[in-house]
């Protein structure tokens, strides 16, 4: 089955957006068993649109466009389809009687510009945008069924997930939905991870693919066949269990306010290079105040003292990079918030900075608790200051996983060196 | 002139990895006053790779190829060209030498499949890789210039930009390379900013492109025409000057630091529903240690108290969302840390937590120094948690902009609504 998609508009063509939504729609497909054979971006002008939709209707059993549907006279797919099939646009009464409920709704009456968008070609079907202005349709146009979606990527997802997927299912049912399991892993490069896992022989009732979401892979394991699902999945987590964070489709910050909830445990963070990142991304997921007191952001030597309670001596006979100013930030973090678990961490993000002995990557790390403190100096080599502080956010919250999990806080990452690391129990 | 793109690869295909390459080259080229015709993504097996190569050979002028340059047996984008034009594999002598030569460096001998790198279509320019193993290489084929590239984005950006842009300007000498102006705008919609502009009826020597950068928008500027662009700029920036952030190639963060060192102040933060992320986006920028002392990221009501000393009859009285609350937060932000300005935020960035008072959307700013206070209390409509969060960073960060260049701080931005302020002079 060739399924093939099409990008429009020049904003997309000329790099002003990044079409996020065409490796969404991929990924869903892909999720769903069915992989597109090609994808295509166009300008917005008519002889463009037209060419495109000819050239695929010859070739594809389903083409997916996207954009093109709004109100302006840039807006063009529509027309373009009709002139292709050599149809008039008609007016699709049912969107016409939706448009101007929904503007009677706040008042207002319907523009010309949005009656606009209630014109289809002869003989489609309407598929709803239940949150826009903008109608998809379909239609058969020689071998292929085509889906027109709107370019506003909440309205494009709701449309593909609601309507879409679920139509082509019915449609073309020759491939029955797979099952899905992800894998997220940390500490491994997506080559390793390939080469290891194509190694296993996993039957071939298996579709076996990766996704990079930087510093984490995910592992996406997918059949029909659920016996054999089963144990690819659990041959997949005996082959690489030390590199894996969780299973599921949820970010690392969900799994881990989970835990913390569930397990009624209370956090606070002192932050060096990382900088408000960890807080950042633990409070991205609404309820976080249930676990999460406060960050203390000590960018400074004298915020590290002032907040903190770092010793001006450790940090005079160490620097402020060392397992000994971590250990005492993340135990004063844990203290003076009165919480259970203290996480700090100071390094050297660069590009600055660096010296023979701490060169750029080096990173204290320490997580404190009611029974002791574990500290731990890593070498984050290669990346670039972003990268360095991404890597070091990931151990820092790996650190609190294990910590959850009852497992050795002392874990390996890939190229990742472990040059210090000290035990202090209580 | 006639220019397409070619993605290779079943990763990107699969929505497994987001075209980047895609979109960066896209607007390299429009920098250039150069715009794509097409793109196209296809999957990496040889009869897809001949199909394409063999299309966008009778259509286009340039043809730029990215991906499968690599040494496996899944990299086929040379074998396929040489298969297109009917022509062999041939040794590059050059670059065999070149990858022998780099191996021997590390004390490594060249292996078959990297060997395989040096084999090139007959016929082909080597087109130099100074940060891989995978050269590139051109040929001419029908009526294309095609040029292959590797998937890696460091390599695949350095080789467009030192050698593959140049060489096409060398051979199509037909644009001049324009001059591009850069503006970043807060506070405005692209549609807003589009019809206003458009409104101006700058000259035709001028083209005008919208790039989004949420939460900012920028505006770019380019002609070959330099009085022209110098009066475009003029009017562009008269026309709406209150949301412009700053003018040039940099991001917001980088802007601040310039001018917080140049002006040799210091600043510390106390974030709420920001939670690090203004610290985070600061920390970002390498140096930013001169300036930024510190961010107290006070989640719990118990946390303001402690760290920056908010009255517990402020938090009873007012609730920890209001204008009373940010400005002690900012105030004792500024006075526990020694600095210049204390910077606040706290909000309500929902799904859950709001009222019919304070719904979800509310936020409190407030900026201290030491001539005194402003706060303010903003709806930021509509947007998702992460959405109304990144808004409320730039609007903080706007503050101390403002506060830098001695403007009013209470700015108008598109659909916030301002619902309460309060200036305390000291």
């Amino acid at each position: 089955m060739r399924i093939e998609f099409i990008s429009t508009g020049d904003e997309v063509l000329s790099g002003q957006i990044v079409d996020t939504n065409a490796a969404w729609i991929s990924q869903q497909f892909f999720d769903q068993g069915r992989t597109f054979t090609r994808r295509h971006t166009v300008a917005d002008d008519l002889a463009s649109l037209i060419d495109i939709i000819t050239e695929t209707s010859h070739r594809a059993d389903v083409v997916i466009m996207n954009g093109g549907l709004g109100p302006t006279s840039d807006d063009l797919s529509a027309e373009a389809a009709a002139k292709a099939m050599g149809v008039p646009l008609t007016l699709s009464q049912a969107w016409y009687d939706h448009l101007v409920a929904k503007y009677a709704k706040s008042n207002r009456s319907l523009s010309v510009s949005n009656e606009k968008q209630a014109w289809l070609p002869q003989g489609s079907e309407v598929v709803d945008n239940p949150v826009g202005t903008a109608c998809g349709f379909s239609f058969k146009f020689n071998r292929a069924r085509f889906y027109f979606t709107p370019g506003v990527p909440s309205e494009f997802k709701h449309m593909v997930a609601e309507q879409i997927l679920p139509d082509i299912q019915q449609r073309f049912a020759t491939v029955s939905v797979p099952t899905l399991i992800k894998i997220k892993t940390f500490g491994i490069s997506e080559s390793v991870l390939n080469e290891q896992l194509q190694a296993l022989n996993l039957p071939d009732s298996i579709t076996l693919g990766f996704r990079v979401d930087f510093p984490m892979v995910e592992i996406k394991l997918l059949s029909t066949n659920s016996a054999d699902l089963q144990q690819a999945r659990a041959r997949v987590v005996a082959e690489i269990a030390d590199f894996i964070l969780f299973e599921g489709d949820f970010s690392f910050a969900e799994y881990l306010q989970k835990m913390m909830l569930d397990k009624g445990k209370t956090l606070s963070l002192a932050e060096s290079c990382t900088g408000g990142m960890i807080a950042s991304e633990l409070i991205a997921v609404a309820g976080s105040s249930g676990y999460l007191d406060s960050s203390h952001v000590t960018y400074s030597n004298e915020s590290k003292s002032r907040l903190v309670n770092v010793k001006q001596t450790t940090l005079a006979n160490h620097g402020a990079v060392s397992i000994e100013v971590a250990a005492e930030m993340a135990e004063g973090a844990m203290l003076n918030a009165g919480v259970d678990f203290g996480i700090a961490v100071s390094g050297i993000a660069g590009p600055g900075g660096g010296s023979d002995e701490k060169p750029v990557g080096t990173v204290a790390f320490a997580l404190s608790s009611k029974t002791g403190t574990y500290s731990q100096l890593l070498f984050i080599p290669r990346w670039s200051r972003q990268g360095i502080r991404t890597v070091a956010l990931y151990i820092a919250l790996d650190m609190l996983r294990r910590a959850l999990l009852g497992l050795d806080l002392a874990a390996e990452f890939g190229s990742v060196e472990r040059r210090d690391e000290r035990v202090e129990e209580k």
